[in-house]
C-alpha cells in the first residue's frame, strides 16, 4: 500500500523529509527481534515534538489511517508491527532527557530515550532507573508494554516506576496524566491505564519516572543445583522468607551450556540461580547469609560471589545475553520465546511441567526467568522452515499459558500481548476483555491506534 | 424522594427485608465522619452476594436510579454520600475473608471486611496487610478511594496492594480484573482503573490483596524539633538518604497539644516526628542509627524509643486518634480536613506556607501527615454555625491545593475527591479530566454509579 495523496501531503507538510516511503525504511519497521513478522507500514514518520505527534494523529484520524508507535523494535511479541499498514511512528528522535530532579528522585524524559542512555546521564547523581528488561529498549516502549525484568522483584515494573505521562490521543489532544507527587488519590489512574496499553490508547510523548538511590552495598552471586526442582523450590522458599532480593534469576542447564559457549563462562551444566542483594553493608551481609542457609537446604553448590563491580557487570551481561546465547545453541534457528507468570507457590510445578512438555515435544527450549516474581520464559529454538517444529513450539507455548491460567496466573508476566498472545486474552479476562474493547472504542473511535492488537476486533 | 413502585418491587424481590426505606437508615447513609452532608438516599440496600449486587445494578440501570456504594462511612470527602439520591448500597454484610494463601502472601476478601478484621485473621500466619488509613475502613472502600496512610512510604498504597478485583458493572455484568501473579503484562490495567474510581465505574465485590511478612524486628520512636521547618527538612533529608522508613509521620505543636489532652501523653508542645523501622535486626539497628545522625543535624531532641509492642501500639494509637484528639481541641467544632501531596523537595515550603496561611486567617488548624510521601493534612477546626470561619477554612484548603498544583503535586494524596475536591479536578488534570468523563460514559452510559462525583457532569 502507498499513502493516499491527501494524507501524504498533509504529513509531508508536518514532517518534511522525516516522512519516508522507501522500501528499506518500511521493511525495517515490519520486523522485530523475535519470531513475528508483518506487512510493512505504508510510511515511516520520525516526529520530534509532541505537537508533531498530535498533528500526525489528527491527520491520520481524519483519514482513518492506522498509526503504530515504534521505539527500538526490541519487543518480543510484535507489539509495534503494523499488521494493518498505515504509519509507523518512529519515536527515536524524541530522545532527550528533559530534566533530572535528584532532590525528588525523578526524571522527565522523551519516549525515545533508552534505559541505558538515561542511566548514563544519571551516573553522577547517585541515582539510577532500575527497570531492566535486558534489551536496551526505549523508555516509551517499556512504558507502553509494561516492561519489567531482573530487578522487578525489588523495584517493581514500569507500572510502579512511571509517575506520569504526556500522551497524545487519537484525535490529537495532548493530555498529561499523574503528578510529581509520590502518590495521588485524585481521579482515575490514567497513568496506569496507558502503561501497558501497547499503543492502542494513545502515543506517549513524555514520561515522569521514579528514580532510586544507588545502593550503598551490592552483593551478587551465582550458584548451581542438581535439579531444576531444587533450584525453583529454593526461590519459592527465599521469597516466602521475606529476604529482600534485588534480583533472583533462574537459568536451566541448557541456558548454562549456552552461556559457556557464548560468554566464555565455565558454569557446570546444571540449573543455576543468579542473585543480587542491595542495601546497607550490614543488611546485605545478613540477607546474603540468610539466603545461603536456605539455598544450602536445597543443595546449592559452588557459590561464586561477584565481589567487584566488574564481576557483577560480567555476571549480568551474561544473563542479559541469554537470548542471543540460547539462539546460538542451534545455529540458524529462530526463537519462539514465551513468557508466563504464576503465583509463587505454583512456580516449581509450572517450571517442571514446562520442561517436561518441551522434552516430550522433542524440542530444545532453555527455560529461564525472573523467578522472584513467579515469572519465567522458554526460548523455543525452531527451524524457521520446519512447520512441524513451529507447530510443536506453539503447542508448548499455549500449554504453558493455559497451565498459568489454571492456577490464577497470567499469559504474560512481562513480554506483553502483541501478536503472539492476543488469542489468549479472552481466556484470561473473560468479560473484562470486552470492557477493554469498550474503553478502546471510547478513546479511539476510528480504531487508528495500533489496530488489530490487544483488544477484541470491532463488530 | 421515595422509590418508584416498579423498581421498589424489583429490589424487594432481590433483597427482601434487606431493603430499607426508613428515615433512620436513610439518614445514617447521608452523613460521614467529616464536614460534608447530603440529602438521604431513597433507600438502603444490604446485598450479600455479587449476584445480588448485579441484580440491583441491573434493575437500577433500567430505572436510571443512582447507586452509591457504602463501606463504613469513614471517608473524609463525602465519597459515599448520595448527592442525587437513589440507592445506598451498604456492603457491610459482605464481610467474609474468603481465602488466605500464606504461601503466595495473598488474601481474597469481600469488600465489607475491614482492615482490622483482616489483620486479626492473619495473626497466626506471620503475615499482615499494611495499608493503614487510620480509620478501621472497609477494604472495598479503601480500594475504591485508593487509600494509603502511615505505612505507604514503605508498603505502598491500595494501588500497590490490590492484585485483582471482582467488579459489578453498571449494567450488571460481573468481571474479574488482575490475576494472582505478582505482575502481568496482558492488557489494560483494569485493576488500577477501578482502584480510586470512587464507585463511579463499578461496585467492588471481591478483592485479591497482597500481604506482607511481619517484620522480624520493629523499632519505633518519637522525637521533637524546635521548629516545623527543622522537622520537615529532616524528613526530606531522610527520604533522600534512602533509609527505608516503615513510617515517618509529622505532627505539629498543636497536634502534640491535642495528643497530650486526649491520650494522656506528655509530649513537649513542639513539632514531632514519629518513625518506625522494619527489617532484620541488623538492618533496623543501622537504619535507626543513620536516622539518628540525620535527625541530630536538624536539632532533634528527646528521642523516646518504643521498645515493646505495647509501647508501639500506644504510639500509633495516639497517631491514629489524631482526628478526634484535634477535634477535641475546640469542643463543638467541626473538622474541615484537607489533604495535599507534593514532591519531596517542596514539602518544607508547602507545610510552612500552610501554617502561615492558617495563622493569617486566624484559624486553629493542626498540621500533620504522612510526610515520607510528601503528604500532609490540615485539620481546620471551625464553628459549624459560623459562615465566616467556614469560608476562611475553605480558602485555606483551596490555597493549599493550589500551591500543591503549582509545584507539580496533587490536590489529594489520599483522602480522594468526593464532594470536597471535585471543583479542583479540572485545574489538576486539564483535558485529562474530560478523558475520565469519556471513560465513565463508556462504562456507565446512564450515569447511575455515584453520579455527580469525580468526573465532569454530562452535557
Amino acid at each position: 500500500m502507498s499513502l493516499p495523496a491527501a494524507i501524504s501531503g498533509r504529513l509531508r507538510t508536518i514532517l518534511g523529509s522525516r516522512l519516508s516511503e522507501t522500501a528499506a525504511d518500511r521493511d525495517h519497521h515490519a520486523q522485530s527481534e523475535a519470531f513475528h513478522r508483518s506487512p510493512p507500514p505504508d510510511a515511516v514518520a520520525w516526529p520530534e515534538t509532541a505537537e508533531e505527534v498530535a498533528a500526525i494523529l489528527s491527520a491520520c484520524n481524519d483519514a482513518r489511517l492506522p498509526v503504530v508507535a515504534w521505539g527500538t523494535g526490541t519487543s518480543l511479541e510484535g507489539h509495534a508491527l503494523p499488521v494493518r499498514g498505515g504509519i509507523s511512528l518512529d519515536l527515536s528522535r524524541m530522545d532527550k532527557v528533559l530534566e533530572i530532579r535528584p532532590e525528588d528522585m525523578q526524571a522527565s524524559v522523551q519516549p525515545g530515550v533508552t534505559r541505558e542512555a538515561l542511566n548514563l546521564e544519571l551516573r553522577a547523581t547517585g541515582l539510577f532507573f532500575p527497570v531492566d528488561p535486558g534489551a536496551n529498549a526505549s523508555l516509551g516502549g517499556m512504558a507502553a508494554t509494561r516492561a519489567s525484568g531482573t530487578t522487578a522483584v525489588r523495584y517493581g515494573t514500569m507500572r510502579d516506576n512511571v509517575l506520569g505521562l504526556q500522551v497524545v490521543l487519537a484525535d490529537g489532544r495532548i493530555i498529561r496524566t499523574g503528578t510529581r507527587a509520590a502518590k495521588s488519590s485524585a481521579g482515575f489512574d490514567l497513568t496506569a491505564l496507558f502503561v501497558g496499553s501497547e499503543g492502542t490508547l494513545g502515543v506517549i510523548t513524555e514520561l515522569t519516572l521514579r528514580l532510586h538511590g544507588q545502593p550503598e552495598e551490592v552483593a551478587a552471586a551465582v550458584c548451581a543445583f542438581d535439579s531444576l526442582d531444587q533450584a525453583v523450590e529454593c526461590v519459592s522458599a527465599t521469597i516466602q522468607s521475606g529476604i529482600p532480593m534485588a534480583r533472583i534469576e533462574f537459568v536451566d542447564a541448557d541456558s548454562a551450556r549456552a552461556f559457556n559457549l557464548h560468554s566464555g563462562s565455565s558454569l557446570p551444566e546444571k540449573p543455576h540461580l543468579m542473585i543480587e542483594f542491595h542495601g546497607s553493608p550490614g543488611a546485605v551481609r545478613e540477607d546474603a547469609a540468610r539466603f545461603g542457609d536456605i539455598a544450602a537446604e536445597f543443595g546449592a553448590q559452588g557459590f561464586d560471589w561477584a565481589t567487584t563491580a566488574e564481576d557483577r557487570a560480567r555476571l549480568w551481561r551474561m544473563r542479559h545475553g541469554a537470548y542471543h546465547a540460547c539462539l546460538a545453541l542451534r545455529p540458524g534457528a529462530s526463537g519462539l520465546i514465551t513468557d508466563v507468570c504464576v503465583p509463587m507457590s505454583h512456580l516449581p510445578a509450572a517450571v517442571h511441567a514446562a520442561a517436561q512438555d518441551i522434552a516430550a515435544e522433542g524440542l530444545v527450549g532453555p527455560i529461564l526467568g525472573h523467578v522472584g516474581d513467579g515469572n519465567f520464559h522458554s526460548l523455543l529454538l525452531v527451524d524457521p522452515g520446519n512447520a512441524d517444529e513451529i507447530a510443536a513450539a506453539k503447542r508448548v507455548a499455549l500449554r504453558m499459558a493455559e497451565r498459568a491460567l489454571a492456577v490464577g496466573g497470567t499469559i504474560s508476566g512481562e513480554h506483553g500481548v502483541g501478536i503472539g498472545k492476543r488469542g489468549l486474552m479472552a481466556a484470561q479476562h473473560g468479560e473484562g476483555w470486552q470492557l477493554m474493547g469498550q474503553i478502546k472504542a471510547a478513546l479511539d473511535p476510528h480504531d487508528i491506534l495500533n489496530p488489530g492488537k490487544l483488544v477484541p476486533d470491532r463488530n
